[in-house]
């Protein structure tokens, strides 16, 4: 990279250069929407010329066009590693456009090259059926964002820029997605990069004003409140305001110019001196009319500058002969003839203008970070285990072992992975990993820090108490190549439903494009789990994340419950090296009964599901019930209900299974984990009840095993939405997942039981009474309830 | 209300009381998290007056009870109508404290009075087994916010004070809670409140600066950082920072004051002069320590002003001599004998401090919303109707009437009904509403604005682009008495998923709460559904909100799929007037086929589900098999495929079913709507095969039907997860949801059609290649597939 001494000094032939650029783009973006012939307007613009169905978002298109050129340009002269993030993706024309003029899109998609009918393919296939995305989708060279739900461009943006100290993410920020909550708080990731080691973010935040049918905030306050707003947010605004081409490429160019210059110079002071302190670093308000250089006024309504530029800002043309005529001098307004040679290729002067190889922003390998990714090394998870001397013997916190691993895990592979944690790594058990690496930290700093606060400029943990900003963060970082583990409370990682869907879908659709390479998991821990969250009530109880997760593709979504330390473990290990999944992992925190050795537990997540021949004791004939666990305090109780029921029925034989891989529920043929009807059938049997004791809520189990042969004899217990200030055993009986209740079921369902059961259920119908006395007077379990053991 | 003219005007004395008052807040917010005896430490504290499991968020608790009292002493001395927000609702310690002091809790609680045994059971049960809650629960006098999940005490606030005029709704907002995304943007609520017509909300930033193990952002940047984000936020910042008590109290005195009287002083300008502009409304930053009064260290570690106050400061009283000898010296620190009487009530004098009966914050009727709840005037639905001559004749964009009945409400009743979506209010065709009243904006107007932009300060519909903060509005709006409806994207409303989760566990809890008065339904209309979102792809398309709702109490959630304009009114017209339940309407905005007159529709929605005779030919005898149709289009697919299949084979016996009430499905034990097995069985029959066509993921059907008799001959097409640019009809085909699947489908679960119907397979299979053909060729659906209408 060049040194960056040299002040802004740009030719007047160069701003004519830039525009003439930018114009292309623009030409590009109005074609996208509505040409399927005459691309170049070499003919006069005919209706047949026109696409049956308008589609796309021209509004922001030139804004996001204004910004990528201007970015180029300080590319070419400071030889800077640069990628460009479209916060407003459905402004995908405004990025297509310059893509394809640098070349990318024609070397990967080789039917649409650099000639007319390049440019006729492309035009017509853009929001056609099977065709180009209206948004940045994975199949746009260049885009790690897709901007089809708002809210996440700054977060990814600084997960690109973490530990890749040599990049710059420019990411241009919509005035309509900084009304979402993500967005709004996200400007704060400020706090958590340390110019030493990371690279920067430059927002140039598009303030074009207007969202489909609405003024945006940001651009009906004061300049003073939004100068004040950013400065609060810990930047440096700079503006840029106007319409005019010319004077907003000169403005443009000195400020960009020197926001780039001022990043390099933070970045320089901070490595020479090496003491990350926060800067304040710059950013650019950019405000440009919505629809800039689009028509002025359509059938007597302003457009360019207002909120009817968002979409198609002529609609009809096919209909009006006069608007097919305004679309035409709009189109031919920008030149074409000028801009474009005889066989439709780019001005070689203007294709000079682009940077080159994978300098080109849509061919950086950092947005397409699996051609960097580098597998982590991973110390042997085995070395981690807990001694279990029997199954049910002894407890355990489960997560506290995976923090050592993850610690370990940590210090192997400094600048290539990271934990994310809102504010929860401790509480969740995890805090071991401060022993390598504290929690990132750029704010302020108070001497009692020193004592447990575990913060540094230099930490790798990342915990800021926003679930929305720590997953934009770790996206970004897996997608440009890196590693990572996110720990969340269960009740709260509904917060991310929808960055979890979005994600899924990206994942899902890049793994069909050949170009795009794998990227690592998406790693998520979901601990501090309902059944532990007795004492927080309500509010805190909600195992649902799981019905969003399973509504995904399967071959990008994995969901595990591992019951005790060493089945985490070996999850773990796995989930760590895998790519382009999403690992949803469901463990609590507290204390928990342990039960495989680590080579049990290593057989038993292999196969995923799987008897417990130690907690059964049908022998291989035929049992009488089976009884499966899938959750750690599900787990618990489904064992201590065999016991009750073998302690009064000594001739009674149960199967026990338990469930860690999820998706072994499912159909072979609709998910890669689901188990063979075959195998299916040999685990439950095909007649016999099985009493099936989950972690969320029960219907999912339904859901995912209805067509199973046994199905009408599946009974599911789990969380069925009822709640207060507990103990765990108090909830259990709520909830009908404790182990009385379960033995009651049991007994229920087997014939020759019921009527010799009938005092046994009273026994235990009793003894539940007594556990929730003992609970209301002394606001914990009973002893032996809370310190149960497998007795066998 | 007294005219507010006098400064601030304190003396020592009235500032000693306040510090008393203050003290017994403290002290009974760490005897609620230590003590189950010896409640007014009568007697040297002993181990056996100690809880067994100690719970409680200590952290938080001095500071909210310190803005409590001193808002208390506004009202008394100005006769305010205000009430309280905790954002951080696990410090309810600190709330609890000052509403039992007011004697509310003992009103509402008897066996809870006020004296010793009253306090003694307050302290025994709180966080105790089916005892008092952590949070603000429902069971909380005076609460609307629980804060259980953090981040929309803000937007609550909002939602609250609009068309309150009178109304203050004083909020303390966490310093932690600000980290969230949904706090952060909700600061811009104040360019939606109009200072004549809407009341005032006066945010206290609680920056006791730390989290659960993090310091907290907004509390390690600059002074001047933070005084900048609030004045770019719109707000003018007062700072009350310090640590001695009495100090503290003098200074918060004489700021929260002078931030009252700027408030009504603000009002009565605004109201005088007719004029709503957006002033810079005051707000108060207190600064003041973690576990403020708490124990300074605790086994050589800082706890007062550090993390380690967060919870329980001292945590091995039962175990540490030393340190149970610490507690009693903190809590005698408060001096409690100064403060209660013989029999263990509040010294006169300091309950004179409280306000008397509804002026009390916690016995405030706009905290309990359903009191003041007035019933909407409803026009007569009926005459929204669209004409329908004949069923699936005719098109008609399903929402636009809806749109027109809205704006009819709202005529009728102003000030007590609002209408809110996110920008997306004339996407979805409910522009009408503008009519009567205007989008709410108090921020800049340019001259543009006059043309379509429906912007006004008198506005009453809700437009911001953040789901959230329109969610929290609306929340705080219905729960103070009012009424509304919320019409979003369906893709995007997951974005509020775990704002749903929290909303419905409110409900669900409060419903059971013989105190609080019934409120409004939220009513969410989920339009620009997944089968019209062929056009923006893959990331719009996300029919999964509905499996997130049926996770919730059954008493609580009902979900619509009208599938025309004349049900679609029926139903809003229902949902409208009904009270504590969340109202799910699923229903797109585009054009689509009409069915049933509005006689028809009030039939098929009041049974919520049924045969359509004209749709249907097995005329009452058993049919061949019986389609299903749930939602808009999937209704239309299979129509058109009944019609294929009856073209085709004359003889074959076709029951077609639409389904309306989702929860009709479920059985009757589970949900009230339920069907009985009998009707189910009548409907569905018990052995001929059931094609449901289905809106959403097709799992959710199974979930909620598969203890039906007939289950195993249900088969459920729905959204599959399979989407890129398409046109309608071919999203329908790559998801299986259209006629030519539908109808093949039919042919092969059919015996005696299998083998006649090879070549009608064929047929079809052919016609649908011929559909694809035609979009990719074209970018439109076939006219004849476009256009379909039902031919009988």
């Amino acid at each position: 990279m060049n040194a960056p001494t040299q002040l802004p000094d740009i030719s007047e032939q160069e701003l004519y250069r830039i525009d003439a650029y930018w114009r292309a783009c623009n030409y590009l973006a109005a074609g996208m929407i509505y040409l399927r012939d005459n691309p170049l307007l070499r003919e006069p613009l005919q209706i047949e010329h026109i696409k049956n169905r308008l589609l796309g978002h021209w509004g922001a298109s030139p804004g996001l066009a204004f910004g990528y050129v201007h970015m180029n340009r300080l590319i070419k002269k400071y030889d800077f590693n640069a990628i460009f993030m479209a916060g407003p993706g459905h402004g995908a024309p405004g990025v297509l456009g310059p893509i394809y003029l640098e070349g990318t899109y024609s070397e990967i998609y080789p039917n649409k090259g650099e000639d007319e009918d390049g440019i006729k393919l492309f035009f017509k296939e853009f929001s056609f059926p099977g065709g180009i995305g209206s948004h940045c989708t994975p199949e746009t060279p260049g885009s790690i964002h897709e901007g089809g739900e708002l809210g996440y461009s700054i977060s990814h943006a600084f997960g690109a820029a973490y530990d890749n100290p040599d990049l710059i993410v420019t990411v241009m920020v919509g005035d309509g997605e900084s009304e979402t909550a993500p967005l709004a708080t996200s400007w704060h990731s400020n706090k958590f990069l340390n110019p030493v080691r990371d690279g920067a973010v430059l927002p140039i935040l598009h303030l074009n004003g207007y969202k489909i049918n609405n003024p945006t905030i940001l651009s009906r306050i004061s300049h003073e409140e939004l100068d004040n707003l950013f400065r609060g947010y810990g930047w440096t605004p700079h503006f840029v305001e106007g319409s005019d081409p010319l004077a907003m490429h000169a403005r443009m160019a000195e400020v960009l110019e020197q926001c780039v210059l001022e990043i390099r110079r933070i970045q320089a002071e901070a490595r020479t001196s090496n003491h990350p302190v926060r800067p304040r670093w710059p950013m650019i308000v950019l405000r440009s009319p919505k629809g800039w250089t689009g028509p002025k006024e359509v059938n007597g309504h302003k457009v360019e500058g207002f909120w009817r530029a968002h979409q198609v800002p002529i609609g009809d043309v096919r209909s009006n002969p006069e608007n097919l005529h305004k679309l035409e001098a709009w189109l031919r307004s920008y030149k074409p003839e000028e801009l474009f040679d005889q066989n439709g290729c780019l001005m070689p002067e203007l294709k000079a203008l682009a940077p080159r190889y994978t300098r080109r922003m849509s061919a950086n390998p950092h947005a397409n970070g699996g051609l960097l990714r580098k597998a982590l090394r991973m110390p042997d998870f085995r070395d981690y285990a807990a001694d279990v001397s029997g199954p049910g013997k002894t407890s355990a916190e489960n997560t506290r072992p995976l923090g050592k691993l993850l610690r370990d895990i940590m210090a192997q592979n400094m600048n290539n992975f990271r934990v994310f944690g809102p504010d929860e790594n401790s509480s969740n058990k995890l805090d071991n990993v401060y022993e390598v690496s504290k929690k990132t930290w750029l704010a302020d700093f108070l001497p009692e820090d020193a004592d447990g606060s575990e913060l540094s400029p230099d930490g790798r943990v990342m915990e800021m108490l926003s679930e929305h900003t720590l997953e934009g963060w770790l996206e970004g970082y897996l997608l440009t190549g890196r590693h990572g583990f996110f720990s969340t409370y269960e009740a709260f990682v509904h917060v991310i439903d929808s960055m979890f869907n979005q994600h899924a879908k990206w994942l899902a659709m890049s793994n069909e494009i050949p170009w795009r390479a794998p990227v690592s998991s998406l790693n998520l821990l979901i601990t501090s789990t309902v059944w532990r969250q007795d004492h927080n009530g309500f509010t805190h109880q909600d195992p649902g994340f799981l019905d969003v997760v399973v509504n995904k593709s399967p071959k990008v979504t994995r969901i595990y419950l591992p019951p005790d330390v060493n089945t985490l473990l070996c999850v773990a290990n796995d989930c760590l090296q895998s790519t382009d999944f999403i690992n949803v992992i469901v463990c609590d925190k507290q204390k928990h009964l342990q039960y495989l050795t680590m080579e049990q537990a290593i057989k038993h997540c292999t196969k995923g599901i799987g008897i417990w021949d130690w907690a059964s004791n049908d022998e291989g004939s035929e049992p009488d019930m089976v009884m499966v666990g899938c959750g750690d305090i599900p787990t618990k109780e489904a064992l201590a209900a065999t016991v009750l029921l073998r302690e009064s029925f000594p001739d009674i034989k149960i199967r026990f299974i338990n469930v860690v891989d999820l998706y072994k529920l499912t159909p072979s043929s609709e998910h890669p984990h689901g188990l063979s009807d075959k195998d299916f059938d040999s685990l439950f049997t095909i007649d016999r009840p099985i009493i099936f004791n989950f972690h969320g809520y029960p219907w999912l189990i339904h859901r995912l095993a209805y067509r199973r042969t046994n199905h009408k004899n599946l009974h599911v217990r789990g969380y069925k939405e009822k709640g207060s200030i507990n103990t765990p055993l108090e909830l259990a009986i709520q909830n009908e997942i404790d182990r009385f209740s379960l033995a009651i079921d049991v007994i229920d369902r087997i014939p020759r039981l019921r009527v010799a059961g009938a005092h046994v259920k009273e026994r235990l119908r009793d003894k539940q009474i007594e556990c929730r006395h003992y609970a209301y007077e002394h606001g914990v379990d009973l002893p032996e309830a809370d310190g149960w053991t497998w007795p066998y």
